[in-house]
Parts: structure tokens; C-alpha cells; sequence
């Protein structure tokens, strides 16, 4: 039975183009026969309501339309049209809550959208961008019948441009993918000890000397939250106080416990500077940075970081410890505590609802805050209990550069989160994928990024019951295409990565050899080297995936052809598996010369010696002969030698290799299960 | 000889990172050993006169070279430097004729560059860029002694951006394209038939009507003058006149010679609406338009266009024929000399010396004018003869997608015009390549002139001697990964391409196709199908590019296996072919439901078949058989066949399969003979 499942998914992956490959999947959806032919005489027709913004949106998605199929429509107008009829506007400024659902019917006659809000007019022109492609007769939308609304109103990313500055166009495009899988909440870590990088005008040290020249402009911010309000997202700033700050104390050290000069941080982790919570002074400074930003920035919510506060300098410092005993705070944490209470204040003069991270739940915190919680359901839980709204991020850190099944098994309602009533159930808003950059830059950020946030996406829009692993991985690769009709270039930028370390020759061998390979994240990399800013991120990790398709993709191929024995997948095989036999001869002629190849010949001897494990393997299979049961032990003891981290990388390969060794001994395997 | 000759060449791009892949070749370079290592430490150190446009390019050049290397640089400033003498300002804007010399040293203790104008320092600074890669230790610069200087004064790109909108981005990335490969003059084609692309403030029917909405601001317009400007490439706007002026029509059709309503041109080819040069009111519309673009152009030449002028509205017109009597006008040629004539007055007036077509070059053009030559060497010998300064752009028509080596080998002192003396051989000013955008959308206008126009751009700057076929193909495949990193996208859109027509599937089967076959030019495409504007420019021919370097990789690889039988290059050719044998079943399977590649389909299986010829005649020269005179007949009349236009490209992977059918009758075969 299992294996008749396998064989019908194998079957319709790889014979007719299937459903949609629609992420997130929609509410309810179905999908009737026929199509809706795109061709030069295409037309969008508003009915209903519209404004400045939703016009825009409807010449954004013409453009991708065209961009997407390659059609310029500037043929005569014809029958061929999309009907939009939007009932009301939305707020201005996107608003936690808002209506974004959105109605869509598509038949030979027309496709027609429906909305009550223009921000869920948005949403539905994206699902119409993924339907186009290639059909039967040429471009076209299948027919549909699609009726869609979000289950969370928080759906966010998160990007850290401090660690390694992100620049405007990147911040720009990004909001573009998030717009294409319905994400609406833009999280700027905008601070750390790495750098300062928004413009201050009543305090400009902050950015000249905070910052290396790295920073936005006031008008470049502006330009970005109305990039991201056009696209019905809001942007959330986040100023990192009271740790995190060292690049604040290089343009103000008396802001900081202890006295002394500051420079920006190269490295990464936990640092001791942290703001000096006991001088009035630091209030003043925080009220007017605070306003200048509140101003900039016109969400309601204002984040206020508040994690990994190292109270050291606190500890040391007479004078903390004075004022701490004077105002009756215990320790620490209370001290921390009585700062975000100030904090809170000044927010809320301003206009603006206090976020952080978990550490500020605490004792004192008004009524309205927001908790981020990187720590698990248990904190949101214990934060809805008290009555403040949450955001998980816990099981989203994408800079682990973990598989998108990983990611996308978590919910924001797993653990204690799952017995919360439901008006506690209601304060958990919804949940943020957050994108750390100490190990990425603006040249790999989009590819650590994309496409395993329009995965998580999916969780955070879809229905809880849309949970079907397999079902996410056959959409992910059409997805991943259709994104680079964005502008992300979390696959342009691959090939340019592997020229530059073969020294502008022919790459091949080395691509097939990072196809093979997953970078490592964080976890993986922090005790490798000497890391810190000035170190390039230009080696082979750097370019290879956090995830390999190429890999799913053959093993795919290999549970087809354990299953059926067709010839064509046994030749797909066994050409893969010949590249990686001759790789090491390949690269070690490509390397010759080239210090940045040398730490890559091993793998590809690994790879090889794969490739040899899975052509014996094969042979076996064919000819119905079992192997030894020393043979086949050997064999998997050296997968997993040759699995173990290399040059911060895995060799992802071995994992199809390992579906032709267990068939042997269970020859009926899951998809699913077997190949992540 | 020759087989050692080849050999060596051979051995020489699979062993070692050779002599730089420079291009153009430098007028003079020696190669000593050593290196200048590139870390995060390198700086740029100024030593001479500068202004705000070099400290421009420095910083420019700094972020290329950053993001060639993937080196951030922000480490402390160590020895590992390049320090730059400039004698003196080159004029604020880019002169005809000014000095761009420059003299770099490189060694282990610091790079030198040295000029006597800022320009001769940008061109140096190019050099660099192109020279930077990894070698044995790292980053790194080799050492060399480069002294060198253009061949030609006037070294330009003509893009068509009439016949498909090009908008603002593509310019600009051209012009730094433009920039690295060191041409001087972007000669921007600005009007046509099917379209009036710049915003007339004055007259603005023009592009309201004339345009489809598609024209530049201008703003725009400045700010692509500045942009060149910048790079040292100045800016030629055309206006063709009086014939491809269609669009002017539909916005002022009282300037047309007959009476009626015009619209704008959608279809290709020379058409009748041309401008009445009877009628005073032309003279008056002209003088002001011009007066207007002469303001917005800063360069002294301003091009009239004046080609292919088609009389039958003249002929037709009695008040027109009435007016040519009236001033002894003999025919058509004469009253068209009599509207430049005006024209050039005109001109004259706002300081511009009037460029133009072949057709131009009439008794009454004044001195000073500029022939650019689409027709050949004898008008430009015609035009010094009569005083007159010339261009030449035959042979450089990159929109017929010939081969680099094709246009490679047209020199403007070849034919008639190398029998000029001095003084009027110094009347030819250099060269244009030209980029009619028939075919050509902004997807693939990169593609289209990239990275052929290095190699035509080697032939304006590099010394004439410099004709060396193989040499150049050797290096233009580092040179084309180079320019990845000015932005320009002729890699970057092909695989986005190619995802497209699969249906945002796995597009591996299809790029082994595409790689393997070239697309046709203008006279390929132009009578396959009635071609329009709104005519979709996305089928595989449109992915294709005009010049296939898998497949003269692949050639290389015969050629050497032919020589030394070596197994890894009968692995490399035994796994291309076997991946070319089952190209027709990956290419059903990813063709069921896509009607977009229904015409692959027999291109795939010409491939197929062409890869069986070549694993035969593999097999009996491996065994040193002779094939019967009946196979080899039958096998070369296969590969014409296949290689016959189908979907308007050609199947380029015949041309190795035939270095192995020579192999039997001529087994010392020529690389640059017979590869092409």
C-alpha cells in the first residue's frame, strides 16, 4: 500500500504538470478542469472599489505577469481578462487584523476576483502570479475555485542588517518575495553591537561612528516602509537596548555601565557593554532617539529587543548597584525590568506599544506589550496567561540553516500553547521566521532566506491541518522558480559564487559537487574559525544551499526506481553517479592553482567514494543479489563518515545513497520519512 | 607540429590558471612571476591629482572589486595596497581623442597605476579588475607590467531601444559592461518606427502618443548622460530622420509627407511614412526639438539617422514633387542631401556636428560631418576621400548572432580604407557595434550583446596585430564570468529562461538542449513567422544564446582526446553524450501538458541521434577501425541535416561530433579552424 503511494506520487511528479503549486496553500481550494489562456490581449478590469494603492498593486502584477510569462500585453484588448471587484479600502497603513481574504474563480471565460479589503485584493493577485505558466495550449491559469484568508494576522520575517549590513535594495527585494507568500510584517533588527544603521539626525555619531558608513538614510527608510505598505506589510523597527548596543557606545560611551572607549564589535556573541539603566541622562538620550524614531516609523509597534542582557558591567558598577538597592530591585532582571517600565513610558507618549523579546517579560510590563519569543510556546504561553500578546519565533531561525520539513513541523500552537483557552489562544498573534546574519551577506542572504521561508509561510497562513511534509516539497521547487521572478537571487547568485571560486572558468564539476552539499548554519560554523566581520564569506558553504533540491531530487529518482526498476531512472542515476565518480579528477584540475579549491578536494573524494557505495549498490539491486551483511555495515559506517561535517558543509548526498542500501532491508520506504 | 601545437594549448587551459584573461589585450604586458595578495586589508591610496569623478571611480572600483572577490574591506589598512598617480584632469566631458593611456605595475609589493588623465586612470583601474582572482594563496592580483592605450579614439555600442523598450536598467548596466571592456561611446537609438522614447517637454504628443507609455524622462536621460559621463563613455543620442519616423506620425502626422492618421509601427522591416521636407513647418518643428535635445545631450555630435529613406511618399506628393523642381532637385537622394543640408544648420546653430547613416554622405554635407557606415569599408574610404570622419559598424551588426569570431576578425582598415594615407586613415575614428532590437527584449538584450562585444571591443582598443582567434576564445569565457559582477545579466536571466519553458520544473534535460544548440539572428527569424511587437520573445531560440561555449568547450575536448586519447576526456565526452542520448525522454516527459515546448522536441531528438553518430565513431577510433566511406557519407549528411534552422536555432553540438568524423580523414585538426 505504502509502496503504491510512493509510486503514484513518483508517477504524477514526474508525468503531467499536477495541481497547482500554490504556497501557501489556500483555505479551500478546488480545482475544476479547464483554463484561462494569458496572451498579449490580457487585461486586468477593476470594478469595485480602488485607490492610489490598489492601482499600483494591479500594475505591479501585470508587470510580473509579463515578466513571469515573457507576454507583453500590448496586444488588442480582448475577452481574455481578470475581473477585479474590491469592496472597501483597507487602513492606510496596514493594521494587525485586517481583512485579507480574498475570493478566486478562474474558467476559460475569465478569472475573477473578489475581496472585501484591497489588501485581500493583494493577496489573491499573488495567488493569480503563482497559478501562470506553461499549459496544453501555451501560457495560462488553470481553472480554479478559491476562497482564502489567513489563520494568523502576525506573518513575519525578521532581518538582521547589523551583523552584516543588508543594503536598501536587498531590504527591497526581500519585501517583494514576502509580498509573493502573503508574509505582512517586516521585523528590522535595525541594531546591535555590530553597527548602528539608521540615520539619526539629532544624534548623527550614532550612524557616522556607529556604523562604518553603513547605514539608511532617513529617506531610504521612509522609502522602504512605503515599498512594504504598498505591499500591505508592516515594518516593525527594532532597537536593541539594553545589551546589544556597543555600536552605540563608539559614538556615546557615557550611555554605557562602565566608562571607557567603544568600538563596533567584529565578533559574534554575548557582549558586556550594555546601557547604563540608572542615569537620567541615559532616559533623556532614549526619549529623543525614541521620538526621532517613533516618527520615522509609523507603526504602532515599536520593538525594543531586550534579549541576552549581560549584567556584568551592571554588576561592577557601584553606582548601578546603589541606585538598584535604592529603588528596592532585588537583582538583575528587576533592574531590567524597572528600564523597560521607563521604556514603556516613553513609547507610550509616542504613541507606540512596547515589543521584545522574551527576557522583558517580566513584573511591571503594561498591558499591550508583545512578547518575540525565541525561547518556545512555554514562554508565549506564560505571557498569554498574564494577558500580553505573543509572536513565535522559537523553530523559525532560518540562520540554522536547518531543512524547510524542520520549520515547517513547528506551530505556534504545539507545546504549552496548545492547552491556552481561546481568548488566551487569541493573544498568540502569530509567529516570525528571523534571519540572524553573522554568517550571510547581502550576496548569500536571499538563498538562506528563500525558498524555506514560503514554507514557513505556509504555516503561518494555511490552515493548521495543511501539515503534509511531501505534499510542501513537491510545490517548493516550482516556487522557488517562480521567486526569482521577484528579483530574489537566491538562485541567481549561485552560479556567479562558483565561477568566482573556480576562477572564472568552467564550473561544472564544482557545481555538481555543491548540489551535493548543505551548508552548515550557525551551530555548524561558530567554533570552525575565527570568525568575524571582516572575514569573507566567499568559500563553498557560502555558496551551497542550506538545502539541497538537486539531493531530494535524486532521491526521489532513487525510490522510483527501487520501486518500478525503470530503465530511465536507472540511467538518471547512474549519470549522476558517474559526475560524482570523475569530480575529484575534475576539481583537483580546476583547483591546481587555486588556494580557495583546496579544502573542497576532500568532499569530492567523499563524493565519489559515495558514488562507488551506490553503482555496487545498484548493481546488487538489479541482479537481486543481497550483499553481505559486513558489506553493507562498511558501506553505511562510511556514509556517515562521509556525512560528517567538512569545510562547514554536509555532504547531503549520501542520503539518497542510504535509500538504495535500505532497500535491502525495507525495501518500502517513505518518501517523507527517508529523505531528510 | 600542429597536433603539438594544439596539445600544448590544450594542456595549457586544463593544468593551470594561465596569463591573465585580459580583453582587450593591452597595447603592451609582461607576466612576471609574483602576485599581490587581496584581503580584507587592501586599499586604495591616491597619490595625485583627483577630482570628484575619479574618487567616484576609486569607490567604485573598490565595491567591484569586492564583490568579485567576496572580500569585505574593513580589516586595518596594511601594505597590501594600490597606489595611484594621475598627472591631471581629463575635460569634464569625455572628449573625442582624449588621452586614456595608462601604465600598471604589479608585484608582490603593491600595484602602481599611473596616468596622465583621470580617464587613462578609470581604464587602468578596469584592468585591475579584471585581473583580480584566486591563485595559489588566495585573492590575488598577478604580477604584471602593463603600458597601454586605445588603437581607436571612438570605440561604441549602438543600442536599439525603439523597436523593443529598453528600459533605464538595462542602460545603465550596459554602460558599465561597457565600462570594464573599455569602450567610449554609447550611441543611443532613440527614435524609430515603433517608438519615440525620450520625453519631449515641447512637444510631448511624441511620447504620449508615439511611445506606448515606454520613454525616458528626462531626468532619466540625465541621469544616464551623468552615469556615462562618469565611466568616461560619452552619450550619441539618434533621431532618425526623415524616414523610420512612424511613430512621430502618430503623434504630429502633419509633419508626414502624406495626408491620413499614423499609428505606431508594430511589425519590422523599411517602411513609407517619411517626413515632408517640403514643407517650412518641418524645419520649424525640427529646429525646436532638436534645440531641445541638443540642450539635454552634452555631446558635440548629434546623429540624424538618415538610413534606408523609402521616397514613395515623396514621389506621390505633388506639392513635393513641385518643390523639388522649384530647387533643381534631380530625385529622391538629392532632396533628401537638401533636408540634411537644413538640418545640419540647424544643428549648427546649437553647436552639434551632425552624425549619420551610409545615405548621408552627399555632395553639400559640410565638413566636420560623421559618416557611420552600415554598408562597408568602401564609405568610409568614399567619405575620407571627401574629407569627411567615418565609423565603421558593418561587420559589427550583433543582432545577426554570428559568431564572436566572425565579427572578431572585421577590421575598420580591412578592404578599401586600408588604402587610405595617413592623413585620411586618421578620418576613421574607430567603431560601433549595433544592437537592433527586432528580436531582443529586455530579458535578453544582454545575452544578445554580451559577451561578443568584448571580443569586437578588443578590436577597437588592442593593437591591430592583435587577431589571434583561438587566443581570444580562450579568455573570453573568464571574461564573460567577469562581467557577471558588473551587473549585466546575460548568464543571470538563462536559467530563469529555461524555468519558464519547463513549467517551473527542474529544467536540467532542457539546459543540456539549450547549451547544446545557438540561436538565429534577424535573418534566421525574420521570415519563420509574422513577427510583431506584441509577439511573446520567450520560446527556447530566445533563451539560446548566439554562441554556444558548452559546445565549443566540448570541441576543445575532442580535440584533445583525439590527440592523446586520454580517458578522462573520453569520460567527459562518453557522459555529454550519453546525457544527449536521453534528452528526448526527459524532454517528453517535461513537455507533456506544455504546449511551450512542443518544438523541442525534434531539435532533441536531432540531438540524440547526433550523440549516437558521435559515441560510434568514439568507439572506432578508440579501436583504431576505419568506418566504411557509406557510414561516414551517411554520417556527415546526418549532421547537415541536423544542423539545419529548426525553431529558428541551429543544433551547434554537430560541430565537435564532426571534429570526430574528420578524425578519420584529417586527424590534425585546427582549433580555430574547425571549431566554428
Amino acid at each position: 500500500m505504502k509502496l503504491l503511494l510512493i509510486l503514484a506520487t513518483v508517477l504524477c511528479l514526474n508525468t503531467a504538470i499536477a495541481a497547482p503549486a500554490l504556497m501557501p496553500l489556500p483555505a479551500h481550494a478546488d480545482y475544476p478542469p479547464g483554463e484561462l489562456r494569458i496572451d498579449n490581449s490580457f487585461r486586468v478590469v477593476n470594478h469595485g472599489y480602488t485607490d492610489q494603492r490598489l492601482a499600483r498593486a494591479i500594475q505591479r502584477f501585470t508587470a510580473s505577469l509579463s515578466r513571469q510569462t515573457g507576454i507583453p500585453f500590448i496586444g488588442p484588448a480582448s475577452e481574455s481578462q481578470l475581473t477585479l471587484e474590491c469592496a472597501a479600502p483597507s487602513p492606510a497603513y496596514p493594521a494587525l487584523g485586517e481583512d485579507e481574504s480574498y475570493k478566486l474563480q478562474i474558467s476559460g471565460a475569465g478569472a475573477h476576483l473578489t475581496a472585501p479589503t484591497t489588501t485581500g485584493a493583494m493577496r489573491g493577485l499573488e495567488t493569480l502570479l503563482q497559478l501562470a505558466g506553461p499549459g496544453e495550449h501555451g501560457m495560462r491559469f488553470p481553472a480554479v475555485e478559491i476562497d482564502d484568508r489567513p489563520r494568523f494576522p502576525w506573518r513575519g520575517l525578521m532581518l538582521d542588517v547589523s551583523r552584516h549590513w543588508m543594503p536598501l535594495p536587498v531590504v527591497l527585494r526581500n519585501l517583494d518575495a514576502m509580498a509573493a507568500v502573503k508574509l505582512n510584517v517586516f521585523h528590522w533588527h535595525l541594531s546591535d553591537d555590530q553597527g548602528f544603521r539608521v540615520e539619526s539626525k539629532l544624534f548623527p555619531k550614532l550612524q557616522r561612528k556607529g556604523s562604518d558608513g553603513l547605514f539608511y538614510t532617513q529617506d531610504e527608510v521612509r522609502l522602504a516602509v512605503e515599498y512594504a505598505r504598498d505591499r500591505g506589510i508592516r515594518v516593525i523597527p527594532e532597537f536593541d537596548v539594553p545589551g546589544h548596543t556597543t555600536s552605540w557606545f563608539a559614538a556615546y560611551p557615557e550611555l554605557a555601565s562602565a566608562p571607557g572607549t567603544y568600538s563596533i564589535e567584529r565578533t559574534w556573541g554575548i557582549f558586556k557593554p550594555t546601557i547604563d539603566p540608572s542615569r537620567e541622562t541615559t532616559y533623556v538620550f532614549l526619549d529623543s532617539l525614541f521620538g526621532e524614531m517613533a516618527g520615522l516609523f509609523p507603526d504602532p509597534v515599536f520593538h525594543i529587543g531586550g534579549d541576552e542582557v549581560e549584567d556584568t558591567q551592571w554588576k561592577e558598577s557601584a553606582a548601578i548597584q546603589q541606585f538598584q538597592k535604592r529603588h528596592a530591585l532585588k537583582d538583575s532582571q528587576a533592574l531590567h525590568a524597572w528600564f523597560n517600565t521607563r521604556l514603556q513610558e516613553i513609547l507610550k507618549r509616542y504613541g507606540k506599544t512596547l515589543m521584545g523579546w522574551d527576557e522583558v517579560l517580566d513584573p511591571g510590563l503594561a498591558p499591550g506589550a508583545i512578547i518575540q519569543s525565541w525561547r518556545g510556546a512555554d514562554s508565549l504561553a506564560e505571557a498569554a496567561h498574564k494577558g500580553y500578546r505573543g509572536v513565535l519565533s522559537a523553530g523559525y531561525y532560518l540562520d540554522h540553516l536547518l531543512p524547510a520539513s524542520q520549520h515547517y513541523a513547528v506551530d505556534p500552537f504545539d507545546g504549552a500553547t496548545a492547552t491556552l483557552g481561546p481568548g488566551e489562544a487569541a493573544l498568540i498573534l502569530g509567529a516570525e521566521a528571523c534571519m540572524w546574519d553573522e554568517y550571510t551577506t547581502e550576496e548569500t542572504v536571499d538563498s538562506r532566506v528563500w525558498p524555506r521561508m514560503a514554507a514557513i509561510a505556509e504555516r503561518f497562513w494555511s490552515p493548521k491541518d495543511v501539515k503534509d511534509v511531501s505534499s510542501m516539497y513537491v510545490r517548493l521547487p516550482a516556487i522557488t522558480r517562480l521567486l526569482e521572478f521577484t528579483g530574489i537571487q537566491h538562485r541567481a547568485n549561485y552560479l556567479p559564487m562558483l565561477d568566482r571560486l573556480a576562477g572564472w572558468r568552467d564550473a561544472s564539476a564544482l557545481m555538481t559537487l555543491a548540489d551535493s552539499v548543505e551548508a552548515l548554519g550557525i551551530t555548524g560554523r561558530r567554533d570552525e574559525r575565527k570568525y568575524s566581520s571582516p572575514i569573507p564569506l566567499n568559500r563553498l558553504v557560502d555558496a551551497a544551499r542550506p538545502e539541497s533540491e538537486p539531493m531530494w531530487t535524486l532521491g526521489r529518482a532513487v525510490q522510483a526506481w527501487i520501486a518500478t526498476r525503470a530503465p530511465e531512472d536507472a540511467a538518471l542515476l547512474n549519470r549522476t553517479f558517474a559526475a560524482w565518480k570523475v569530480n575529484p579528477d575534475q576539481l583537483r584540475v580546476l583547483a591546481k592553482g587555486n588556494a580557495m579549491l583546496d579544502e573542497v578536494l576532500p568532499i569530492s573524494d567523499n563524493l565519489a567514494a559515495t558514488a562507488r557505495i551506490a553503482v555496487e549498490a545498484m548493481s546488487m539491486l538489479q541482479s537481486s543479489r543481497q550483499p553481505s551483511e559486513g558489506w553493507l555495515e562498511a558501506s553505511r559506517q562510511s556514509l556517515d563518515r562521509y556525512e560528517k561535517p567538512k569545510a562547514e558543509t554536509r555532504l547531503a548526498a549520501v542520503r539518497p545513497v542510504r535509500l538504495l542500501l535500505d532497500a535491502f532491508t525495507r525495501p518500502e520506504t517513505s518518501a517523507s520519512e527517508a529523505n531528510h
